[in-house]
């Protein structure tokens, strides 16, 4: 479940644009505030099913343009790799220190924060 | 006209799946193909002022959705931190040689072809 959650609030952030502003407002209040379909169905002044279709319905949108423009798969794979850099710079420290492997460090840094804006 | 080109051209693969099948047709035939207004017009049967529409507003689509995503200008910034990364790596080539510098060049290269997927 907490998974799932990592998940959707992932593909939310990616392409949330893309949702309609009541598929936007049902994600938010049910996996990120934890409000119940109940709940929603009154904020939102439709019926319980309709709560749920809707963010039934925003879930495979975002699982759509994942499936198409894999831009939360293509994060992950660049946040391994950049990882995996950061190992082998830190062992590379230990044999040579100098402002090239301080320039690659600072790189690398600035992937990461990229990555993660 | 070509640096314009080349951008319209980034959009559409970055963000083409999101325009309508029309609009698609109408930027591939314009900006791709390099018919004119009044050929695609024939070809999707409205007004040569009605493709007009269509692509400014496709164009438009494409220009609002990386003014939210971001994705081109993040695909640039990428490929130059990794331009600069090989720079340096070749650099420590010169002084020190051995797996670690292999595995760097390595996953640069990896980087490189994720970001131009």
């Amino acid at each position: 479940m907490l998974e799932k959650l990592e998940r959707v609030s992932y593909l939310y952030d990616i392409y949330g644009f893309f949702l309609t502003s009541k598929q936007q407002q049902a994600l938010q209040l049910y996996y990120f505030d934890n409000l119940s379909l109940g709940e929603i169905a009154e904020i939102q002044r439709i019926s319980r099913q309709g709560v749920y279709d809707l963010v039934k319905r925003a879930l495979q949108s975002l699982e759509t343009m994942e499936g198409s423009m894999k831009l939360y798969e293509r994060y992950v794979y660049r946040k391994k790799k950049l990882n995996d850099m950061m190992e082998i710079i830190s062992a590379l420290e230990l044999e040579i220190r100098g402002k090239e492997i301080n320039r690659l460090r600072k790189i690398v840094k600035e992937l990461f924060a990229e990555n993660e804006n």
